[in-house]
């Protein structure tokens, strides 16, 4: 199959892909188009000769059913901010930007939900909760430029997700046009919804190449009105899981974030990252940032400090400072999300994503950084990440003066050692990014072959034609 | 298609069956089957000549292989406790029962999984939990008899699920097996786990209709050290949701459960239930039973004492009182779980378990409960239900004096006038108990075309010869 699909169209049949958004949203020139040619990290170069930018979803039908019967490919993007190649035209296809679908289209807060097109930056729909005194709990490095199509073909994790969940959890329904252009509608406010099979979670974390979601109905939640955030030096990542489990038992409030922080990249944050000051007196070999949230205005403050009293009682915590003003607050969280920016200046990173059951996050750290020491001596692996989901970014810097492209050649070698500890300990290779191109060859090494199969016949179903971002996931 | 296929399978067919799981579980002595034949409302009597009761997955795997050869259909049952028909043979079919699959395989408290088997009944899940100082959250009336298996086929609510989730939330992964005996392994602790297509997500709610869930990993909590419950008397829904608004603001903890229930079926909890008494001295129109839970074992009587003053100063509430001890929190249970029992006494009462957004319940309300009355003038509705999840058990009793049999012949009729106001208002016409048979016919008529579609695309992807549960569902 797919034998015949057209990546690059000829001029005629462009003309009629831009008829349909008007030449203003056809976008040919390479000036405009270079910025949505490259993703973040460098890794995947794109080529196009179009980019088309819909203004409705009606315009998106369209598109879908000329590509459909022409057989032409189109890649999905959002604000192209994803890590995994997902949103690159690598072979041409026309970019489908999503960006002009915008509208915040409702925001019931009785309801605790809000109806958002995909083009809407994260960062406007937590404005939207906002406004009406509701939190939209989301929250990543990017949300001033990612957009909730975006967030949710991707199934964006982030910091918010130990409490609230990830971008699927978030999800209450969703608009998609499929690949034929036929719209279907599961947007709904419903937390309680039994009718027939749930169509929506196979668009969500597909990454546009089973439909492209257009809209979506979002949960809100109460804001809290207490927020307790601790900078805390520990041991080992063993005492954080245990301080972890503390915190969850008898924290007076809600523990919203738990990030486990190694010295290695604090050191660079604090070398390389403008502002960054450590936050404790002395060095410690693991940090954990830990926020609590409370609906109770009061007495968190002294709740949050009894919690920490315990811990360092039950010797888990070498010390600990909790923010005492908002600016501190948020230099603590300036530092954390420093932390991707300030491996560059340190030369290659090899990165990889991954999560583990949290009570297996030691044993994995200690394997994982035993095995890449010894797959490339004097390499430096500098992990963090949401340590309350399992999920580690397990980040490896070359060793100090090493050539950074030679480094670079052994990504795959590397991810393969750390992957065969990952699925030791019945991990994901991929806990928050997606595959993309990055990772689909990893794919069928780590999935049920059974459920590989499924995958396919689901994609067979929906693009037969194979027109929905070709190359990518599968 | 499906025209071969065999709803009652020849002696020979039989034995064959009988041989995976041995003479002592297949079942064929009718006064054994007898139970298994009939739902708890009577709606549904089925017949059978054998039902399956294998011993383990493999034995899972055999039957359906045979079944899917030979083109037999199997009807998939756990406790017998739904509500809409769904596990019933009513064509003769095979019952394969998942009862004995009731191993708990592990519990994991620092991850906050555990993953259980499908014939394992759901108060066992529940005390396996709490035996690791953990939360299962998913708690029903049915509980002592339903099973994990079941829970998630119809993707169980109950009353937990305002701040836990519903049965899908609280699945991490699921171990299937497919109509042809293949087995897929989608069991997971993570929760974040981004490889690929979602397909865990096809199975919950499914009925039984595209694979058959043998085991499942599981989420727990952190167990709540003190639960405050009040009992609540209110003079209309639309107070009640901006009670529930106020709550979940400004509670010192988590709004764990909001029960809404009508002055008239607490009339007959009072008339009929045992040892069920009036918890409030007046008499109010409306009631909410509210539950809120701490980490923190101190200060949440306090605070909930605080937000029913401030209810009482807006005018919100009328009486409220708050339980003084652990049995008079028992006995405001007791309460809620005899309202589906205390009906009957009543005479015939005509079902409908929807969801609207929360927002719309007061209005929904007000238009049924006058539509119900236009429709039959004299008839008694007495809904109640997860107001906090927008979900009404709306259910009407017939007029005092009325003929039974002649009332529950207009069931269909009163569904249509019901319906068309969920409609109205964006709600779903099964929001906990499914389609089973007793919707099937309805699904067409408030479900996305496309999505009807599609379902069955997926219906014929996963069991191409249609042995799993026919009839049910589309």
């Amino acid at each position: 199959m797919n034998e015949q699909l057209r990546r690059a169209p000829a001029a005629g049949l462009m003309q009629r892909f831009a008829a349909i958004v008007g030449d203003r949203y056809a976008v040919t020139d390479q000036a405009t188009l270079a910025p949505h040619l490259i993703e973040g990290r460098g890794l995947y170069h794109g080529h196009t000769s179009m980019m088309l930018r819909p203004g409705s979803v009606a315009e998106v039908q369209a598109i879908l059913k000329l590509a459909n019967e022409t057989r032409t490919a189109v890649v999905p993007q959002g604000g192209n901010t994803g890590l995994v190649g997902g949103q690159i035209p690598l072979e041409g296809e026309i970019i489908l930007s999503l960006t002009r679908l915008d509208k915040i289209r409702a925001v019931d807060p009785d309801s605790n939900a809000m109806t958002c097109e995909s083009g809407v930056v994260l960062q406007k729909a937590q404005e939207a909760a906002a406004s009406v005194d509701r939190l939209f709990p989301l929250s990543l490095g990017a949300e001033g430029s990612c957009t909730i199509g975006g967030n949710l073909s991707t199934n964006a994790g982030g910091t918010g997700a130990l409490a609230y969940g990830v971008a699927r959890d978030l999800m209450l329904g969703v608009e998609v046009v499929l690949a034929d252009g036929r719209l279907m509608n599961l947007l709904s406010k419903l937390k309680k919804n039994n009718t027939g099979y749930d169509l929506r979670h196979l668009f969500v974390g597909a990454e546009g190449t089973l439909g492209i979601i257009t809209a979506a109905t979002l949960k809100m939640f109460p804001r809290p009105r207490a927020v307790e955030t601790a900078f805390i030096g520990l041991s080992s990542p063993a005492a954080a899981v245990k301080l972890l489990n503390l915190a969850q038992a008898r924290a007076g409030g809600t523990v919203t974030s738990f990030e486990l922080i190694v010295r290695g990249v604090l050191d660079f944050a604090i070398k390389h990252g403008p502002g960054v000051r450590d936050p404790l007196g002395m060095r410690h070999p693991w940090y954990v940032l830990m926020e609590i949230s409370s609906q109770n205005a009061e007495g968190l403050r002294d709740s949050v400090e009894q919690l920490l009293e315990a811990a360092a009682e039950e010797d888990l915590i070498e010390d600990a400072t909790l923010a005492a003003s908002l600016d501190q607050t948020k230099a603590f969280w300036h530092l954390r999300h420093m932390l991707p920016e300030v491996q560059k200046p340190e030369g290659g990173s090899i990165k990889h994503d991954v999560s583990v059951p949290v009570a297996a996050v030691p044993a994995f750290l200690e394997d994982a950084m035993t095995a890449v020491k010894e797959f490339i001596p004097g390499c430096r692996p500098v992990p963090f990440g949401h340590l309350g989901d399992g999920n580690m970014h397990f980040n490896v810097s070359q060793p100090v003066g090493a050539d950074k492209d030679a480094y670079l050649a052994r990504w795959a070698e590397m991810n393969a050692v750390v992957d065969k500890i990952v699925l030791k300990y019945d991990g994901s290779i991929s806990a928050e990014h997606g595959i993309g191109m990055l990772k689909r060859a990893s794919l069928p090494k780590v999935k049920d072959p059974v459920a590989i199969e499924l995958m396919r016949g689901v994609k067979q179903m929906l693009d037969p034609n194979g027109i929905l971002n070709p190359g990518k996931v599968l």
